[in-house]
């Protein structure tokens, strides 16, 4: 059987959800959960790669097992052997050619600001604090200038595959701004992402927010291809994979 | 000159605001701070006291020093003393016989349920998981009786000094409870409150919730003065001190 599960991870002691030759991945960590209930090692093809520290709220993964347990038992299962960092939301039986990564559409992520001269006690492990006051408005004015099919190189990081392919037209179909109190989510739904491409636009809303930066510059910025023309890369502990949408 | 101080705090590893004989509290933490800052350790006065875990957003305390720094800079100068479960978010002069305890008319504690079968790996410090679906409208009816001026000693735990002289009636102005998503927050506003009141009245609040008690029966319950008839005492990471209310 073919199981879809969605978790929720803390990123901050993971050197991502890949498994990499350094570090502690969540998929091995997950694999040594599925390990323990299952008895064997399937692969698990993940929907999204997250880097280091950044978290999740919706991860998707898919793994073929050959398990009694019924999908509704496996979440209770599995974070009985995961550590409270990774926690499996649910489970559910897909079609067996379904593959989490493939059959993915879209992805949405969240970054998270704190625009407050003075860190949460509670969460600050979860958010970029910008001390300086950011202008909403004009972040959410810049927002929507990524919107639509462009070639995201100017956001791209260096050491990048997709771009070293020449593969760095994505199509973003949402990008907005709120804020609550001293909150300020950035959303971004776009059908694939280029290395660091969130944080570095979450950087460029902010220049934009905080007056540095016009709004009305971004499609400039989109076609010199120019990293450098960009905002900052953002630090991971902002960044949450919210979610991975199929046609299900 | 007399300084009245918001702090924030995450109060998982403390043993409450006040000073101990054992465990480390928020006070004598605070007045490390004061002594790095000011060169001198005044007497503070907290505008209410949190026991051991009870975390705070609004936490108001006020002392007396001479000092130069302005009251716009203390915020800064203090956090940098400061362990980051610590916050100092405003500081304000206030006039020289005003004491942050004896001023207070009201406070707001808010208590966090997270109503899902699995915690979240962000926040489970902040917040008591209910596993069972909790109706919401009946926890709210059973708020709405608590409204009012009553003796509340059956939501008092054993050994309250203030049970022991018979001073257990308290007013409470406000009572409601929100739902979002798997959040549920009980918001109590009140004039003051027994030992281990607002856990003792949440944990009533989730007996109406899950059905097992009738938000009518709350009144008989009051009037009982009887401990055993309430519900249980819930954890104190759920609790915040949400702000401490003045007329200033």
């Amino acid at each position: 059987m073919n199981f879809l599960l969605t978790l929720a991870y803390d990123g901050t002691n993971y050197c991502g959800f890949q498994v990499q030759p350094n570090g502690r991945s969540v998929a091995q960590t997950f694999q040594d959960a599925l390990q323990a209930v299952l008895g064997s090692r399937p692969d698990i093809k993940g929907g999204s790669r997250t880097d280091a520290g950044v978290h999740a709220l919706g991860f998707k993964l898919n793994f073929h097992a050959d398990t009694r347990i019924p999908a509704a038992k496996l979440p209770l299962a599995l974070n009985q052997h995961l550590p409270p960092d990774i926690r499996v939301l649910d489970a559910q039986v897909v079609p067996e050619d379904f593959h989490a990564r493939y059959a993915a559409h879209t992805k949405t992520y969240l970054y998270r600001i704190h625009n407050h001269p003075i860190d949460s006690p509670f969460d600050a492990a979860y958010y970029t604090r910008v001390p300086r006051h950011l202008d909403e408005a004009r972040m959410q004015a810049a927002a929507q200038q990524f919107v639509g099919r462009h070639d995201f190189l100017a956001l791209c990081a260096a050491g990048s595959s997709a771009a070293a392919h020449g593969d760095t037209v994505r199509t973003i179909t949402d990008c907005h701004v709120t804020r609550k109190g001293d909150e300020i989510d950035i959303e971004v739904t776009a059908d694939g992402y280029l290395y660091n491409m969130v944080r570095i636009l979450a950087g460029t809303l902010c220049e934009a927010g905080a007056g540095r930066l016009d709004p009305a510059e971004i499609p400039a910025i989109l076609e010199s291809r120019d990293r450098s023309r960009a905002g900052p890369t953002l630090p991971a502990k902002g960044l949450f994979l919210k979610c991975v949408e199929y046609d299900l």
